[in-house]
């Protein structure tokens, strides 16, 4: 049996109490890592907060062990329990749907056990859930690929008069243009930092904007929580507000952030 | 300090271990049983089920109890920890957030603990998150108010390409004309059954369409998760197939349900 187990936004005392029992019964634990990482990060200490409470040694998959050996990971869990350990919600990721399609063709037995996912908890911003449109991804910019196309979808959203939810990808152990073309293993790449997720952003918006506002619009990375009003980029929330925001302890005033 | 705890789409297990720990800190625990039900249901020997696991009394929280004497609960919570529990996360729906607001405006503490909904575990079904557009309510239909206008939100996002997740409404105790005009308290009324969720959706389908299609629509109410297809109401799931589908045990191929 494969158990793929949302662990949610926080910590390792996120994960639900089905979840963790499933997690103790498991004869193997990994954890992915390149979709979305835990805000406690992923160093050597945090991991082993997850292990303590778990009782369980847990392997990290990177991308390349995800999508290159997940059959590995799905023989295990023919012959075992296995758990799938992912940040938020399982099927945040379409990944995580490719996983699933692939251990039915193997016929390995899969549950998934659900957790809160930004999806749903950009609520406790004070925006109604039922008036966002379509969520966008924000790619990682490189000095050659700086897309703009989620800007069309913004707006699109603004038409109806609906809020955007943006995620803003995270850039980890990717693959770069050479180890693509010489076909070597990934490698590792740098980890964006915040100040440049506002800088991406802010630079479509202001090559893009001709005056129309995107206000309303929420932008969700690794380590930010952000407003864009205006074409001002507004921060709500560095890592630590986030943490406030999101997660448990968190000073907010919904009245202040009301469309 | 007041706990607006979510329990996730199942049973007692689907809460969080930080969401289990907070109640077992608080001097009182609520249970909100009007927005939206656990799927197990609120009779006694299920609501036992959860005091037993938290260890503590529940008081049932009904619709009156929420929104006109929530000040008595905010006025514990001012003196003692207390628990208020969601189904779902606490912030599907707008009532909770106006109960912050009311907190923060009598100075008690809020801390919010996060968990699954239906607007992020319906990626469980195949179809990425990420292209669905706007959530929509579809009233509890009477024999005299009949609405008809979220069928143009479908629409909406059916001309982006976009998929719909449509919220049922269920009918719990809530005011009838009779009881609005003589301000009587509220009275019980009846709990729609999941056949007429199904009329209800393809009354105002057949109603309103042209011809053009309403595919990729979701439905999800109590005891229900429907596919719309084509005009023609395909229900994906029983109340005992949604906890198959949803929570935990479930058999699902997401090769059939992809768009």
């Amino acid at each position: 049996m494969l158990y793929i187990v949302g662990l949610g936004l926080g910590d390792e005392r996120d994960i639900t109490v089905r979840g963790l029992d499933a997690v103790r019964r498991c004869a193997k634990v990994y954890m992915e890592a390149y979709t979305s990482l835990l805000s406690l990060g992923l160093d050597p200490a945090s991991l082993a907060n997850l292990e303590k409470m778990y009782g369980k040694e847990i392997t990290v998959a990177d991308r390349e062990m995800v999508e290159e050996r997940a059959d590995q990971m799905l023989s295990e869990a023919a012959e075992a329990d296995v758990a799938f350990l992912v940040v938020g919600d399982p099927f945040g990721a379409t990944t995580h749907t490719d996983l699933v399609v692939r251990a039915k063709n193997m016929g390995v037995e899969v549950k998934v056990i659900h957790n809160a996912s930004v999806i749903n908890a950009i609520g406790v911003c004070g925006l109604q859930l039922y008036r966002y449109g379509e969520t966008i991804s924000i790619p990682f910019f490189t000095e050659t690929w700086r897309p703009d196309s989620f800007y069309e979808k913004i707006q699109n959203s603004r038409r109806l008069g609906l809020h955007t939810l943006c995620l803003l990808d995270i850039r980890v152990k990717e693959p770069t243009l050479e180890s693509l073309c010489s076909r070597r293993s990934l490698v590792d790449a740098e980890v964006e930092l915040h100040d440049r997720l506002v800088e991406r952003v802010g630079e479509v918006g202001l090559l893009l904007g001709n005056g129309e506002t995107v206000g309303d619009t929420f932008f969700s990375g690794r380590q930010s929580l952000l407003r864009c009003d205006e074409l001002r980029i507004v921060l709500l929330a560095t890592l630590k507000m986030r943490k406030e925001l999101v997660v448990d302890d968190r000073s907010w005033d919904p009245t202040s952030s009301s469309p």
